[in-house]
């Protein structure tokens, strides 16, 4: 058993160092590792085929609503970048430059996206004459690049992969009833498919995305009481637009100004997914993304009869849409289990002879260990309960978690005590002054605004924990990654 | 009638101008268009739908091989670059370099991917310790960027979508065998999924890829004659890993070299799927990958019953996994019917008060024009049946007229005559000698060496047509997009 042990001897506690137990999961489960371009990661397949479940999943639900798929380029001429005055400000110190192609000296240099508002705005200038040429609800698949100083695997690097959506419409109202729309999409994805709980809401005039007229946010917490911004859907009005000359032709043939969102979801979610629900043991990836839902694990496989056994569960579960493998290797079954564990696959089926005496196997849970005896002929029909059963506990389980770390605070004094002496996220009163928000955030220690959900706007009463003037929003506050 | 002239009209006559006909079926039908970033696509929508369906077919037959998808960086140090001495000097001249990150100048330069042996190597050297690392089979979809001068959509842009494919063995067999493999799935992907026939074989030396030991190509033919190479897959032997030094433990505790392969498909082949398919009313999809299959028309949507007829029609076809859409606007059927032919929507589905009365509906297929009549009742059972002939029959007359256009010389002046009068690809002896290579397509007016066919080369007699000495190979030749 000297492999077994080896294997889960080569993850630190997560009580000991959470960001050390967060680097060797990444390591351990082979999920992506920092490439020779400093900043920058290899995506690997165990990593990456998450990313693929991510995109079908999500994919799905944005053609659901409308959404068609483009691509376009991934070079900037900084000329268009510098068009919106908010963006370029934003985006300027942090883009790369390509500044030769081939042999020559370009007359105009060229950033690699870090996001691609621009580009979007620069083609519909070009196409939108009427109203009968709106909406238009698009969407890329692509990598960013933002030149990072600091970087962590998934959490920041300066490449990634995400999703950007960008929609123009040909109403105010209509442009701010798909920012919303594509807030529930990824609020119901994040937490139906990958079981994170979530708070969500509008962000701060500050906090906003560069250019933005509203920002809102999808914020994750983190077992070590840090919020992660999961996901944000952005209301631009007219200003990009406006600044591209983008006008249309209404019914009435007058110009008009168009209106224009914009929503991304990174690979950063991958992140989420590790520290949310993984344990001391590695990994655990809720059913509905893992990329295999069950491993097969025969049991003294050397023995007559058990892997013919095993291949014969493993076809019948194939067959039914379950993605299944088989560790036929040549280690020990303890070995495979802790690797099962690792990688953090929701199901193992253990299968040995005595199991095939009794016509049963054994499924064993990953999220909480539960050994499950099942009739070896109902296994197709019970396996797809018991993952779905992983998906709702899994997520309920973040929930409570969740709904342990949020506080409220009425006072500065109370909101630094909570700081000083809890992990996670404080609710507490706001007079809407960016100044009084830079100062709560230097008073607790880096408690900035997350976001201000809307459930808690509706009647805000009392005072702002830090000028004392009324109170006009309730801030969930919290630390950031 | 006057929207349905207009757009029909729009299209130049493949007779007339078949690169103008090209063009104009690529803006008409709104597939991409370029972007303000000189000899950079737009994939809008329509085109990018096709990629979409391209990527989802080849990446289940790849998988089914056993092939994992990753994500490498998009940049790679020059140094990097610079590994491979032949790789360097055939992908230097077109590389964008960057040169600066965020406002500091970069102590070593970057380029933008071209593409990614470098970067799997330099990653494999990092893991690759033992006989039980390998194989890796790996494959990525990404953007490649090389700084071309001449641009056409879809045929050659500086940045272009593809999938690029590497993977490392323990031994030259295995490697070689997956290169054939990978040149086989090509082959059936594009014959079978696209019906695009296709002339396969390995290329001569000074034809292969920069660093390849044997490149293998699929090559369609066009209308005009010209030759597309649509596809390749690349055995490298060990000159890749030697450079990076790649090496493993074998089961006797002896390092040994590493055998590389890597292939890739791109964007190019919607060009090939535009040329080789289309007509003067636009685009013809093949089904398999045509983003609509069917668009169903209602006839005299106005009076009552049609359109609520025309919806269940769509629900069950819906239902039916047929991807399917239907044209309420408000513009008369004649300007649907031409919209539905330049999108290249396989079928169309007519259906009017007359057709109610008589429980049936009118297919139309786009590829010949052929009107069936089917009970309504029946559709959802007929339809995929007709969407499997048009695939069939794409593909036979496409396989026809390639047949028809494959010419055999035995002489220098007999390869000029056809060259000077036929359209199409001539078989001819060749010594082995490049000069030879280099006189024959300077004499015949660019007629260069596409690939040598497998099934051509058991037993070649005669004589180099150029030299006169013995021949070694029987070529394919041909002028190339």
């Amino acid at each position: 058993m000297a492999n077994e042990k080896k294997l889960v001897q080569s993850i630190t506690a997560r009580e000991e160092d959470f960001a050390q137990w967060y680097t060797d999961v990444v390591k351990e489960a082979k999920l992506c590792d920092y490439s020779n371009v400093k900043g920058c990661l290899n995506y690997l397949p165990n990593g990456y085929a998450i990313w693929e479940n991510i995109q079908r999943d999500l994919d799905k639900r944005f053609k659901e609503t409308g959404v068609e798929n483009v691509y376009l380029p991934v070079l900037i001429p900084e000329s268009l970048l510098q068009k919106e005055k908010d963006h370029i400000e934003g985006f300027a110190p942090e883009v790369a430059w390509v500044t030769k192609g081939g042999t020559e000296d370009l007359e105009e240099r060229f950033c690699i996206r870090p996001t691609s508002e621009t580009l979007f705005c620069d083609h519909w200038q070009k196409v939108v004459k009427s109203y009968r040429d709106l909406p238009l609800v698009w969407n890329q698949w692509c990598s960013v690049l933002r030149w990072e100083k600091t970087t962590r695997p998934f959490l920041r690097s300066r490449e990634f992969l995400w999703q950007e959506g960008h929609t123009l419409h040909a109403t105010a109202e209509e442009a701010e009833a798909r920012t919303k729309m594509m807030f529930k999409v990824y609020q119901d994805f994040v937490q139906d498919d990958l079981a994170i709980p979530l708070v969500c809401g509008k962000k701060t005039e500050s906090e906003k995305f560069a250019g933005a007229k509203d920002t809102y946010t999808i914020e994750a917490l983190m077992p070590d009481g840090k919020a992660l911004q999961s996901g944000t859907s952005h209301f631009f009005g007219n200003s990009f637009p406006d600044s591209f000359e983008i006008k249309y032709l209404d019914k009435e043939n007058k110009l008009h100004s168009a209106y224009e969102t914009s929503w991304g979801l990174s690979t950063r979610i991958i992140g989420a997914i590790i520290m949310v629900h993984g344990d001391d043991s590695g990994l655990v990836l809720p059913p509905r993304i893992a990329p295999t839902q069950t491993m097969i694990i025969p049991i003294a496989q050397h023995k007559e009869g058990v892997l013919e056994k095993a291949k014969e569960l493993y076809n019948r579960l194939k067959e039914n849409g379950i993605r299944v493998k088989i560790d036929e290797s040549d280690t020990t079954p303890g070995f495979k289990f802790a690797e099962q564990e690792m990688l953090g696959i929701p199901t193992r089926i253990e299968i040995g002879p005595k199991d095939i005496e009794n016509n049963q196997v054994v499924v064993v849970r990953r999220d909480n260990g539960e050994k499950i005896t099942i009739n070896f002929d109902l296994i197709e029909k019970e396996l797809p309960t018991i993952l779905e059963s992983i998906q709702k506990d899994m997520f309920t389980r973040a929930k409570l978690a969740l709904e342990d770390h949020i506080f409220e605070a009425n006072t500065m004094d109370e909101m630094k005590e909570i700081a000083n002496n809890k992990i996670g996220l404080i609710k507490a009163n706001w007079c809407g002054d960016p100044e009084c928000e830079d100062n709560i955030k230097a008073e607790t220690g880096g408690f900035g605004s997350r976001c201000m959900q809307e459930e808690d706007q509706k009647e805000v009463h009392g005072k702002c924990i830090c000028c004392g003037k009324d109170a006009k929003h309730k801030v969930v506050w919290g630390k950031a990654y």
